[in-house]
């Protein structure tokens, strides 16, 4: 008989630890975002995954944890940088909702979260949400589809204690998607 | 120095190959939706996770993979039944849209998806959603947050080629919020 217990994992490349110092302090939006862009870069580079990065960081600025998006080389559709992030972050302190233990954690992604991630950054435990490239961004560059969201999504956040700063390096976000679309990249 | 390379696995409860026959056909939305309830009944008593359970279904009606929420358990946010469901069926198929080979999937869930497995829905590569209890039903009877939607929700996945269908066996689906509130289930 087929067993419904299919293993469910998720690898991050072996790359990453070459592009994240996780000795040093990422303490401002434009360190944090600069280090999101420069995962989904290289994910593209390095043909490990779709143009898009992202990490966890704690309130003086360390990172807790990074994703990449793996949705091709990983077959998994939900495997979005912020996903992957927040799952290796929460794996990390071992609890669902990062801050619980009353400290603040940030998402900084290098583009605004798809309809999926936007949700997802709801149920994670983060008070701030930084982003780079705007959806328009990322539709005009590469023709993604980043899904709806409710009218008055930063508002919706807002009111779960999530603060939303954007456009942070967007010029170097929306690079990220140039050579996306340079290389050839597909568009899922 | 800290490695970033964390190891992201989910794994289902045991009992759930009790649960599934995988060797019978669910060819109706009762039928799909029934064991989609099930889960989640089983879930909670179980105490393996929250009170949500999804099944994937390919066009024979044959069972692709099924999910239960895992959140709490786990230490996962993202961990919800959908996603689970989703991830599992696309490990099996091998890719990351399921659709992609021509057939027609479906995803049954025991209650509306939340904002962030809406937006799953939507990459997955279902063609139908068949849904048994409404989110209103869920914040009535559990106080479970459902997270903020698209105002027409479900148009936005017809546009997208996802039938919607709800309601279905809505009354045993709201039961299982009723039973998880008496067990003194969490809210998370």
């Amino acid at each position: 008989m087929t067993s419904m217990l299919i293993p469910l994992q998720l690898t991050l490349p072996a790359w990453v630890d070459d592009e994240v110092d996780a000795t040093r302090l990422y303490t401002d939006d434009e360190s944090q975002v600069g280090l999101a862009i420069r995962l989904a870069r290289r994910n593209i580079e390095e043909r490990t995954g779709g143009p898009f990065g992202a990490g966890v960081f704690d309130g003086d600025g360390r990172v807790v944890a990074v994703g990449v998006n793996l949705v091709l080389t990983q077959q998994c559709s939900s495997a979005h940088a912020e996903v992957v992030a927040f799952s290796a972050a929460q794996r990390r302190v071992g609890r669902a909702r990062l801050n619980e233990d009353g400290r603040h954690y940030t998402l900084a992604t290098s583009a605004q979260p798809c309809s999926m991630c936007y949700g997802a950054c709801i149920w994670a435990g983060i008070d701030t949400l930084v982003i780079g490239a705007r959806s328009t961004d990322v539709m005009e560059l590469s023709e993604f589809d980043e899904g709806p969201l409710p009218s008055d999504w930063i508002g919706e956040l807002e009111k779960r204690g999530v603060a939303v700063r954007r456009d942070v390096l967007r010029e170097d976000a929306r690079g990220v998607f140039t050579l996306y679309a340079q290389l050839g990249g597909e568009k899922y």
